[in-house]
């Protein structure tokens, strides 16, 4: 049988494997260490009553001959894609059509499978560090040359570091796709619009395309920061947005996600809505319909109220993530309009090295920077899903180790 | 943008939409005519209330601190797992490990990904009619040719017709991979255990995989007819099994599945189990939670009486059909041992044609057989999946029209 050898010489271990591995090691050895972990990018806070009450009334729904729905629509129900609509666009004066949004899963199998609409050589950019996905779901289908030295030979990485204030540069040569992740995991920096204008600006001159990652929309707390990238003028021809419940209304364990697909993309006179419509009918079956039906509860009105409380708990966790790291002289970033808080190791220590301090030292899990690509050497990645008690309680230990 | 062009020069359509489009434009013009449905493969029952009690506890769960569940382990919890392990093998004598079986979110998207383990070369062969989705995924990563005439130019198709009693022959040539369906869907065949035993001998012999979907299983009512491949001596090394919730327990608007991966199963050294994990592990966050408890209740006693009336009840379904075209002088497959009734449509008739004739003269809905592949011209699909009552008059409707 002849395999596919791009995606059985990946290399191995998907980072939160390993880092599942060492803290599992370390707790083996010292069961009384009281590990906080700071760690993978997951929700802690349960579901609001809004949605686990529509959530409730569907599966009774399906229990009844008159309530009962077999297949939904491949692309996901309409009510859930107008209150999307309605919720995400229409009130911020973004125009998206009901054929334009894609329900599913969640958004990592969205930007996992949208590179099947690239040709096997289509060349690639990404910013540095960047969530591996997008990496590898391109290295499994061979597009991205050979694994060395830890890059790959014909990715084009965009490094976000301290010096460039995290803001990408375009890419020097002529790619075809450019996967941007705003607000951005790992780092949680974002860009303004000015910032992203170029990458509209080059993605249309270059007939390239933008994968627009938008996950963590819903921590945005400026006003120039955009919160979706179809407000900056064209990008409705040159960018696909990939957005979820999952960090929005804590769906991480409940799945649901929606992908919008203009139908003014096209290239070549091909439209990718069509051929996105075309991929999804015969690889994917749709959405669990009384998760959609939880999903649409995100945008009533006591929806809104209540998941905006746990956004602000979180937001309120990775505001004392920041500042007590600032105030101990540690340079930081993100944190403002992300759960995520990405700190420069005190001096200079390799990211897994630093990984292994704070495990041992303070009983703190976060996430080593390398794990997310060459430029994450030498940061560290924080996330501010936890209860605040803990959260308190970790910045103090990581403190008092620096 | 380079685009995919085996994906965009797709020919147009899935099988289904060009079904609704001809009843919707028949309805449209004739609004009174009432019409009855044995087209889409679509569960009608209701999930039973072993299955929305455990549902509903679980959605209640997601809503309380101590119960809430963010991302599972992506290729499933243990809870499912071994209840499918013990339920599904362990009671027929297979012995299959925890991390062998794959929890998704619907056999169609296992089915459409598996190839993704293949090379872009490898060699791909179908029963001939089929399940589009085994054709269609491979054919938009570039593996089959060129579509000519209703065929793939680089597709190895093994008819299944009423002259081989719908026993497929073996490869004429070397193939790396075998899709196999049984219960089949289209035609609602099956194979017993010493007709599938030459294509284990067949992929053993020649390094070749089989794709075993057993999704229609739970209908098997025959002692001969293998409830997994794994029945088998030496399946173990060739082939993975595909299985679903979907008509198992009326799970298709619900969405669970699980696919086994033996760890027997090495190419070159290379374990699939071990790649398709890589693969799940980038592209896929697991399956809803409380949808994973609702799957779980299928294995339960009570589970297990209520959705055994359930499929009794569409059996009954199919043997009216069945019986009903059968003295009636059609010729009639199927449908003992699956939900599916594959008939031969009068003189020879083209299948579209006696679809509308069908539409038109009885206004009852079933699947010309040409769209599952050019053997499936000239016969016409029809399935159980309605009320009794729907299906008697049906069938009436049809006998009328001969």
């Amino acid at each position: 049988m002849k395999l596919n050898t791009s995606l059985s010489t990946m290399p191995a271990g998907y980072l939160f494997a390993e880092v599942a591995k060492r803290i599992k090691e370390y707790s083996a050895s010292n069961p009384d260490a009281a590990i906080l972990r700071l760690g993978i990018g997951d929700v802690t806070l349960p579901l609001v009553s809004a949605i686990t009450d529509a959530f409730t009334i569907a599966v009774q729904e399906m229990g009844t001959p008159a309530g009962f729905r077999g297949y939904g629509p491949d692309f996901g129900y309409d009510f859930l894609i107008d209150a999307i609509i309605a919720g995400d666009y229409t009130a911020r004066g973004v125009e998206i059509n009901r054929d334009e949004v894609f329900i599913s899963d969640g958004a990592k199998s969205d930007v996992g499978n949208l590179q099947e609409l690239f040709a096997w050589d289509a060349k690639i950019a990404v910013t540095d560090p960047v969530y591996p996905v997008y990496v590898d779901s391109n290295a499994m289908a061979g597009r991205l040359g050979q694994y060395v030295d830890g890059k790959w030979t014909n990715l084009c990485y965009l490094p976000c570091n301290a010096e460039n204030g995290f803001v990408p540069a375009l890419p020097k040569e002529k790619v075809d796709v450019i996967y941007l992740c705003y607000p951005n995991n790992p780092t949680g920096t974002v860009l303004t619009r000015d910032q992203l204008k170029p990458f509209v600006d080059y993605a249309l001159e270059n007939d390239a395309l933008i994968i627009y990652d938008a996950a963590y929309k819903a921590f945005i707390t400026e006003k120039d920061v955009p919160l979706s990238i179809y407000e900056l003028p064209g990008a409705k021809k040159c960018a696909i947005e990939c957005c979820s419940f999952s960090k929005t209304a804590g769906f991480t364990g409940t799945r649901c996600a929606y992908t919008v697909v203009p139908k003014e993309l096209e290239y070549d006179g091909v439209s990718l809505n069509r051929i996105w419509g075309r991929r999804q009918a015969t690889k994917f079956n749709g959405v669990s319909y009384p998760v959609q039906r939880a999903a649409a509860a995100v945008y009533t009105e006591e929806g809104q109220k209540q998941i905006q409380e746990s956004i602000a708990y979180y937001l309120e966790n990775a505001r004392i993530i920041r500042e007590g790291l600032v105030k101990a002289g540690v340079q930081v970033f993100g944190g403002v309009n992300a759960p995520y808080i990405w700190m420069k190791t005190p001096d200079d220590m390799k990211s897994w090295d630093f990984f292994d301090l704070l495990l041992k030292k303070a009983h703190v899990v976060g996430t080593p920077g390398e794990g997310f690509g060459p430029s994450g050497e030498g940061y560290f990645r924080l996330t501010a899903f936890n209860t605040k008690e803990n959260t308190q309680a970790a910045v103090e230990r990581i403190v008092q180790i620096l």
